[in-house]
Formats: C-alpha cells, sequence, structure tokens
C-alpha cells in the first residue's frame, strides 16, 4: 500500500501518470442505488479543467470521464466504481531538458531519491494532473452526502492580495477566473497574476472551503478526527504547505473566552454564537458550518533560471518551459470541494455504522 | 474502528479515559531487537509531566509507565507492546457540575451528540491526559528511528507574544518552563501568563517541531504523503486548529523563484541554498530539516463563566473550576515531538520494505 | 502492524505473552450505550478457563477480566475498551530446557527464524493462552449483535472419532467435557484420550461452529468475503490447518444439482431445502445457519521424545514436560465461537454503513 | 472500503464486471525498478484463458492486458500499476432469463438482499471473470518474489476422483487440460466430465498449489498469519468452500509424534523429516515448501431444471443456458497460483520492513 488510496469505508484509489495512456481512479464502498451518471461527474472535472483562462496552464485536456464499472441502470450496485480518463494532450518532448536535472521546489529530487527511477515527462505521478482523480471521486462523494450537504470553496488570497471578507458573496466566485468571493478583488489579481506570468514567475494562494448542513457526530477520535483527516486530505493536494480550521493560527492570539464558541437555544435547537472552532469540536462536527483554509505554494515550474543539480551530480541551471500554472491555487479550488466531500461521505458511513445516522 | 489507532507499520493503539483506572497504549510493528526499558520511556513522560509549574495543570500525576509486554531480556521481541499509566489522582466530584452542561469549545456537545453518552469525568476520553499515551508510544518510535535522527519541539508564541528567531538558543529550551528557545521571551510569557491564569482565562501557543537527520525518499504519495500524516499527526492532538510545514501560509506571498529551495553540490552532497520546503517535497523527504509548526487554542475549560446550554436544552452559565493547563500548549511540546517520531518511524520501516533503507 | 489486530469497523487488538505480567485485548469501534459488565465477559472466559477437566492443561489460571476503558455506568461509550487479564500461575522454570531447542511442529523454530529473539516461556505471544482475549473480544461480540443471533459450537471429532450427526444434541455440549454434541460419543473420547494422554501423546479434533439467526446480506465481496473472513478467522487460532464452510471439501465430489441449494416460498419467506453452501453464496449471508468446521492438530508440547535441533544447529532430542493439553481442540470450541461472533459483528457494522441494516 | 482490496504494503484493488466494458486491477505497493511488460503478465492470463478445451466455458476472451500506469521504460517505478482488460465477448441476451429469477448455489440471491440491485448479466461482480483480475496481480507479485521462488499448482480431484500421488508428476499438468499431475488420471476425468456436460450438470474439484524456495521467517503472528491470509486468500477465490494447509483436515487423526516434523542438520543446514505442517509453524514461513489445498464446488449454472424463486417471490424453475465451466476447479488452478503469489509477496515486504529479508 504505497500510498494511493484515501478513506476507510468510502476509499478510493487513484492511478495513473501525467504522461501516460490515462488516468484514474476506482472508488470501493459506495452505497447501492444511488443515481450516478457520466455527467455528474463530468460537471465538476469540467469546473477543474485546464485551459480555461490565461491564469491557468494552456495544456488542452477535454477530461472526459468514463465509468468503466460499479453501475447498472444508471444506479450504484455497491461495487467498485472505475473512473478513467484519458489524457490527450501530451507533449512529452517539451520535458526532454528536465529529464536529468531537477526542478528547485518540484518532487523531481524527492522521487527520484525514493525510487531510484522517475517518469519525468510532466512530473508523472506527481503531476497536479493526479487531481483530476480526486475531482471525480469527490463527485460520487457528494451523491453519498446527498443534496442537504452544501460544500463551496473559494480563493481567498494570491500572492499578497487577500480578500476583504466584508465583502464575501457566495455568487460572485463563478463570475471571475479564480472563484474570488469579493468582486472588488477579482481584477487586481488578474492585474497582479498578468505581472508575474510575463516575469515568468509564479505566485502562491490560499483557498477556503465551507461545508453546510453537516449534522453533528461526524469525526472518530481520536486518530480519525475529522479535523485530522481533513489536514490530511489537504495537505495531500499537490504544493500546499498548511491547513488550518476556523480560526486557525489567528487563534493562537485568542484569550479563551474569546475563542470557546457560545450557545443558546433557538427554535428548540441549539445555536453557536460564533464559529471559531470551524464547525469542529473535539474532532467530531458541531453542525456549524466546516472551515477549513489551506496554502498553496507558488508554482515551482517556473521560467525563471534557478540553480540546481543534476543527476551526475553537476551543478547546473534549470528553466522550466512547458505549459505550467502560473498560480496552481486557482485550480486548488474545485480540488479542495472535492476532498472535503470524500472526508464528509467516509465519516457519515462511518457514524452510520454505529447508529447515528 | 473507531479510530483510536495510527500508523500502518509502526502502528499504536491508545485506550482509556482521564478518570478511569488507567490509560495505555499498544505499539504493534516494532522490529525486534531494539533495547527498550521502562526508563527509556519514563523519560519523555516525564517532560510532559503536569505539575512541574504554575504554567500548567496542578493535577500530580506520577505517570508511571509499565511495559506488560512485547520485550523479553530488555529487547524488543517483535510482538506488540502494552504500555500501562495507572492514574492515581482523580478528582471526579470536580466534575460534578459540568456534568450535565457543555464548556464551549470543548468536546463535552459533539461526544454529547455522537454517542449519546459521555464519560464527563476530567473530559474522558477527549481529556488531553490521552497525550501521554502517544508521548509512550513516541518513545518507542525513536528507538526504531536510532540515534541519528534528532527531534526537538520548541513553544515559540504564547498569546500574541512571538519569539524572536534571531534569538533561536536550543540550548535554553531546557531553562525555563516554556520549552521557549528565545532567552528574551521566556521571562515575558511567565508574566503573560500570570496574568490570564489569576485573571481565570487562557492563552494559544504556536509550537514548532523540528527532525534532523532524516534520510531523503521517506513518505509515499500520494495520500500517504510525509506532509499529510504529519499534518494528520498533529492536527489531532487536543486542541490544534492549524498545521503548517516550513514556510508554510507564508508561501501564499512568496513569488515561485524565492520560495523554490536552490540546489548546489557541497563535499559530493546535494545542499539546499534554504529550507522553505520544511524538508518534504512531493510528499517525500528532502534529507534537510524537517520543520513543522502547529497552532494550539486556547484551554476551554476556563473560570471566567461562559454562555452555553445543557443536556435538557436549557440556556445556562458554566464556569469550570477542576485543575487545567492556563495555556495546554506548553505540554503539546513533547507531544508534537512524539507525534514526529511516529510519523517518521512509520514511514522509515514502509521505504524499508520497499528496498530504499 | 505486525498483524495483532483484527477487523475493520469492529476491530481488536490482542496483545500479551503467556508468562508475562498480563495479557489483554483492546476492542475499538464498539458503538456506544450497549450494556457491557465484566460478568458478561467472564462467563465466556469461564468457558475456555484451563484446568476444568484431566484433558486440558493443568495450569490453573483465574482468568479473571477486568475492563480499564471504554465503559460508564454500565454501558459502552463508543471509546476502546481494554480488558485485561492477569497472569498468575506462571511456571516459566518448566520451560528452561526448551529455551534453546525447538519443538517439532511448534513455533518455536518460526518465531526464532523470524525475529531472532523469543520468549520461550510457555511459548510467549505464540502460546494458545492468547486465545483467551479472543474470547473476551468475542464476548464484546455477541453485545453488538444482540440477543437474536445465537452462536454454538460443538466438538465433532477427536483423533480419529467422529461424532454420529443423527445423533446431535445441542443440549448434550454442556454435559460432557468435550462440548461433545453426541452422548453416545462422549464417553468414548474419553476413554480414548485417557490412553492418549498416559502415552505422553495428544490428538487433534475437528470443531464445528454455527450462527444462527443471521440476516442475509452480511459480507463485502469480493476480498473481504465472510466466508474468507471466517477463513482468515479459525486458520488464525493456535494449531488449526483447515477450515470448511457448508458442505466443504465434500462439496468436491458432488453435482451442481445436489449442490446447489433449491429455494421455495414459507409463510412469504424464502426457504432454503438444504444448506450445502453453508449460509453463505458469493461471500454474503443468505439467511440460513451459518455453518464453519475447522481443524486442530494434535498438541506439539509432548512427553514423547522428539528428534530436533538447538539454536547452535545441534541435533539434539527434545521431550516437553510443562503443563500441556492432551488435545487443544477442546479449548478451541469457545475460541471458534467468539471468532464467529467479531467476524459477525464486524459485518454487520459494515452492512449498517450502507444503509443495509 | 467494500472489500475489492488485500494485502497490506503489496495491495491490489479490483474492480469491473462480467458484461460491463473493462474489468482490471489497480496494484499498489510494488518496490521499484523491476522489469515488467505486459508480456510478462500476459504469459499467466492465457494459462487462465477460457475457451481453450470443451471442459471450460465457450466465452472467447483474448484477455489481452494493457499496462496503462506505474511503468517507465519497462521498470516499475513504485506508482500504482493499473492493469486493464477489455471484456468483448458479451452475450448479455443469455441472461435475460436470469434477470428475475435466482440461480441455486449462486450469488444471485444474496446480491439482491445485500444491495437491493444487481447487474444479472453474467454474474456481474461475482462472475468468475473477476478471477482474471487475480492472475494479473499475480503476475506482479511473482516479481516481486524473484526467481527463486517458484509455485505450482494442480488439479487434484474432480468429483469424487482423486489423483494417485504415487503418480505425482509436476511436468505433465502442462500435457492435458486439467493441470493434472497423474497421466494415468487425465483421461479419466476427460470421460467423466464429458458425461457431466452432456447431462446438463457439473462437478466440483480440489486444487493443490505449492509454493517452493520461500524463506523461512514471513508471516505475522496472530491475525495477519501466513496461513491466515492465504486462506482468505483462496476462499475469496469463486465457489472455493475449503482451504486446508499441509496435512489439514487429515491432521485430526495424527497422534502428536507423528504431526509433528522433526528436524536434523543436513549441510550445515536445518531439514524437516516431514512436512504437515506445509511449510507454516505458528503462522510462519519454516523454508520448507508451502502447501495448500482448496474445494472448489460444482458450477450452480447448471443446464439441469432447479427449483427456485424470483424477485417478486414467486415460486419458479430455472435453467441456466449461457456459456459455463461444467468444472470451474480447472481454471481455478492458475487463479490459485496468484493468490498464492500475492500473499507471499505482501509478507515478503512486510518482513523486510522490520528488516528480516
Amino acid at each position: 500500500m504505497a500510498g494511493n488510496s484515501f478513506g476507510t469505508l468510502f476509499r478510493f484509489t487513484t492511478w495513473g501518470e501525467s504522461h501516460g495512456p490515462a488516468i484514474g481512479v476506482v472508488v470501493d464502498g459506495v452505497p447501492p442505488r444511488l443515481k450516478l451518471s457520466e455527467a455528474d461527474i463530468q460537471y465538476f472535472l469540467d469546473r477543474r479543467r485546464p485551459g480555461q483562462s490565461r491564469y491557468t496552464t494552456q495544456r488542452q485536456e477535454p477530461d472526459q470521464v468514463k465509468i468503466l464499472s460499479g453501475t447498472f441502470d444508471g444506479e450504484t450496485t455497491g461495487t467498485p466504481i472505475q473512473l478513467l480518463i484519458e489524457n490527450t494532450d501530451q507533449r512529452s518532448k517539451d520535458y526532454r531538458n528536465i529529464a536529468d536535472r531537477f526542478r528547485p521546489g518540484h518532487a523531481d529530487y524527492t522521487y527520484w531519491k525514493k525510487y531510484g527511477i522517475r517518469d519525468y515527462r510532466g512530473g508523472g505521478r506527481a503531476s497536479a494532473r493526479e487531481t483530476a482523480s480526486r475531482v471525480a471521486a469527490g463527485a460520487v462523494a457528494r451523491k453519498v452526502l446527498g443534496p442537504g450537504i452544501a460544500i463551496r470553496g473559494a480563493l481567498i488570497q494570491v500572492g499578497p492580495h487577500a480578500v476583504d471578507r466584508a465583502n464575501w458573496d457566495w455568487g460572485a466566485t463563478a463570475g471571475n477566473p479564480f472563484w474570488c468571493p469579493d468582486p472588488a478583488m477579482a481584477p487586481r489579481w488578474a492585474e497582479y497574476l498578468d505581472t508575474v506570468r510575463k516575469a515568468g514567475s509564479s505566485a502562491g494562494a490560499v483557498i477556503e472551503v465551507v461545508a453546510s448542513g453537516v449534522p453533528a457526530g461526524l469525526g472518530e477520535p481520536v486518530y480519525d478526527k475529522l479535523d485530522g483527516d481533513l489536514a490530511r486530505a489537504m495537505m495531500t493536494i499537490n504544493a500546499v504547505k498548511g491547513v488550518e480550521i476556523g480560526a486557525g493560527f489567528a487563534a493562537a492570539a485568542l484569550s479563551g473566552e474569546v475563542n470557546g464558541d457560545e450557545m443558546r437555544m433557538h427554535d428548540g435547537k441549539v445555536v453557536f454564537l460564533s464559529n471559531n472552532a470551524g464547525g469542529i469540536l473535539g474532532g467530531i462536527s458541531t453542525g456549524q458550518d466546516i472551515v477549513v483554509r489551506f496554502v498553496v505554494k507558488p508554482t515551482s515550474s517556473i521560467l525563471k533560471p534557478m540553480r540546481t543539480v543534476d543527476t551526475e551530480g553537476n551543478e547546473v541551471e534549470i528553466e522550466t518551459h512547458g505549459r505550467h500554472d502560473p498560480c496552481v491555487g486557482i485550480r486548488a479550488v474545485p480540488v479542495g470541494e472535492a476532498m472535503m466531500a470524500v472526508v464528509l461521505a467516509d465519516h457519515l458511513l462511518r457514524q452510520r455504522a454505529i447508529g447515528g445516522m
């Protein structure tokens, strides 16, 4: 088990390299009799698809998903669901010049050290292309969660420029190429990223993902806490270097009485007066919105020349041509949503097992 | 598997409630013929032990560990190692007043919602007392790692007061009750925490854990990445709300050429010119120091009265007496070290399995 | 994970050596609010306890179980349940003479080859004493299954002497020291085993375990089939060399039309006209009785001298004194029942997770 | 995790239905830098392929495997290996008449009860077609084991007719359509199966699989014993109803001194004077041949009419046309070999992890 699977009951395994014939995912543990079509999955893949603006890689991949197993007459059967996406726009020759030298900040070097062999074309298994499989699995997970649970993501910072939360408008995220919830910020990011791109550089970003309608009681303490699983889920997305829940790192500076979310009754139901917990206490969902943020570092494949070494131990310079996202954080938004969905689906089934759902 | 186990090959399972007869951990997958005595484990438990200064809980627990299985003639045998710690200083009556009302920011409410029953005495299973079992497992993990890998932790922020990294001195951490690496900051924290404690409040904190001497090649992409497992490991520690690796959230504002750690040769070996990656690229260790930070929210059990509800749905107030840490972040330092150790031990064994160690 | 855990959702981990201070088991994944007391578990441990007749080992172990965690006010809380049994009647000196030589047919040699170290006292971890932990876990599993599912075991063959199934009487099993369902066979076994014991030899046996009231639908094809898990469960009991379901090996000689269990309706319910399937088709329970049989080889620790080698590579003879069961198959009956219970409990929870229970 | 995965470190997941577009398997945990081509896998698939004699199903499937990921320049890279086999000869209309009625002895009924939906075409997921994926995984496992470990299988009983072990000739197995090691028995089986086939009936069988060259020390006691994993592995093959190791069920009638395999020294190495243990003691390999036998029940899809019920609860008769193996045991031989290979590969990696290989 070299680590290509995720989840306990809702469990998927992804496979495939950036420049092989195809990539895909097999999803096991899906309850039977859920409606599931290729169109249901394609919708989410299209949101992640590259080449939709000048701020993402210009690789043109239709990312058409095929369901190879696990459904019958449009419904899931309880058997494993294989989802396959062919790779069509491969320009492997772009990668010849990086075959024997390591991009700083990239997995090139560590794959080489770990395995002694690597598929250098487009990053091989380390390519962000793998995240298409996550998005496909996430689409299935949403079927398990049902319509009562809504998962939405937004980009909240690009480079040094953070959104103004006072302007937050979920409806705005679809109206710009960045999933930006602050209509005033989107044009500033556009300008900033144009500069970055023209300079042959790249920019980092912060993503926020929110799940609403999650019932209280999901999460298995103490090592399969809901926030522990979310942290792992997000941290395994390419280029992510940090994850936080609710108030997150800001909680360090809060006093106990400010941080603790007080509770009152409203219409016979418990309500919280704030959500510093991000919807999770003791590793278990509270019923509030679950709020996760993660940071994506700037793309390591850049045009600017960098000092590095090659496989022979020579000191060399490298500049990466190929086709890369100036800010991979943009396409990480639907990926973060997918990872939220798979974690929640898994814990929903686990809670159901002990009689709680 | 309700989530009380951690690890794939080096795998441990903890058990026990704060006010039951004992807590403990069974560690499975330990290679045979490693020297292991109770004293080896006790050393680390003593570092975490409460009641050693006025900044931690006044509960007096000797935390004496007993090895019940898995060793013979002072060596591990390859069979599971059961480590038991008796609870001795239980004052369950302190908790009567919280038996039917929920502390804001605490797991009280979510355990109730999830299980419909909870051991309210001292937090039961949700108590930070569980972390003693983690520390015991971590001591065994260090034996697996061997003396070549050093793991050290420090407290780098208390409330709003962060250390000055220019003053960093690992040697200073043992010289104050906070594991503070900045000798100038320790007295300021003492003063600050005295104020917090007297006010019946509590403070958050940030911890940094560093592992040195880790070989390149540890970590199993893509879902068992080393940083993914570290994120989960740290996030499951009580009260943790965020985890970051290397540059972490600051990476959002870096440009690609600044963030990427350039490489040169030195004495025939690859060296990196910076460590924004925190020692991990593509989920695999680079051979540099592995650097993890996590944030601990302020203790939710505080004297200050807070608004909450009870199990009957009444709006009530709560003030928590008992004996609590004004800043649980302090004792989280040895716990974070332990979690670093268990993650590395697991991945060391996994890498060995595929022939890489 | 060196293999000391069993189950996916109802998951337990056993630990402890025959001559260490204690043995035990931690059971994770138990649903909350089930009534559970030490007496509930003790009842089943007493059935397995040695020294109750001259046909089992004369080691006197009270096998008193203590619940160290996971219950509150007599109910399970959903947290891990640690069950501890102290070892009291250890005569380690009995084993000095086998410290450096290997009993033929025993795990002595393989533990030595695998680990390079072993606790030779009483078989250490390889001792059948470990099965007490299984029985304790099985008692908890029965609580999960509830009163509607009955699990019963019987000894059906000792040495060459098999019961006559025409005489089968479940009520008779408690009336003899062998769990023999054929009242006519019990005295013959007594006579036979007296001869075996006096000759310093030992005898093999076959056990049958039957679960009634199991709903249709349990089992996860294709690798976690109910029969696959039962086969593993039984085969891991000490000294077991074969497992079969329903018609078992006899099915080889049946024709398809005889082997297939035909179906009719009775009072609006499906009934089967035979049970060659042993209650499992395609790895999933049919609703019929689940019927499993397994064979236990004769005890390898015998008084009769055997040719062997020692740890230095010398050819030597060995005769094992200590206190051993002339027929370990007898005490394997409650162990087989326990393993049936844990497998069913796990699959019941798994089926519940996908909405089926 | 609905049970479609097998193994801990060498871990594979199969997917696909008999009459869907394709079936396949993703193999994770394969060490890097092993030579692996499609031809390596095809060799074993061809041995299992249907339609090669009149004693197996007449379905014509080329079973051409494609490697979609995990290799580069003809070597494994350490990333997951997806192996895909297209379904080409589907005659779904053959199955219309069984769409709403349950074949006795088949998984039809239990899938219906478990999932409330099933792909009835050709057995869907319950089809023996799934075993092609096992054989593909087994081919990869053999690469992990290397040339020093040989795995061979033979059919040793068809219906009531068992081979004479005195005639055993491994070389003979390839010379008849049954993998029969007894040249004198093969023509008798041919005659017998012709009769069975013409009668519209089917026959059971017993298979023996032997692994030679396995080092001592493989197997993780106590629940991941080598024999426990083999028992599960074989029992999950379609139609298997029993598994035994070494002397197996015959051990019940042996005395302890006969059953225990005595040991002597030969050329400085330990040798055993018999192999009743089947190469496994205490769940760990001894270094002797590992010997496993399993029984396959007669095919449940037969022409002869059987009494059954339908999905509406009506009592009906059923006769299965389609194309079926009169004795599925024949094609189970390469499947059993494959399952032996995957279990050994997994345990080899696990033993390597703790430093033993």
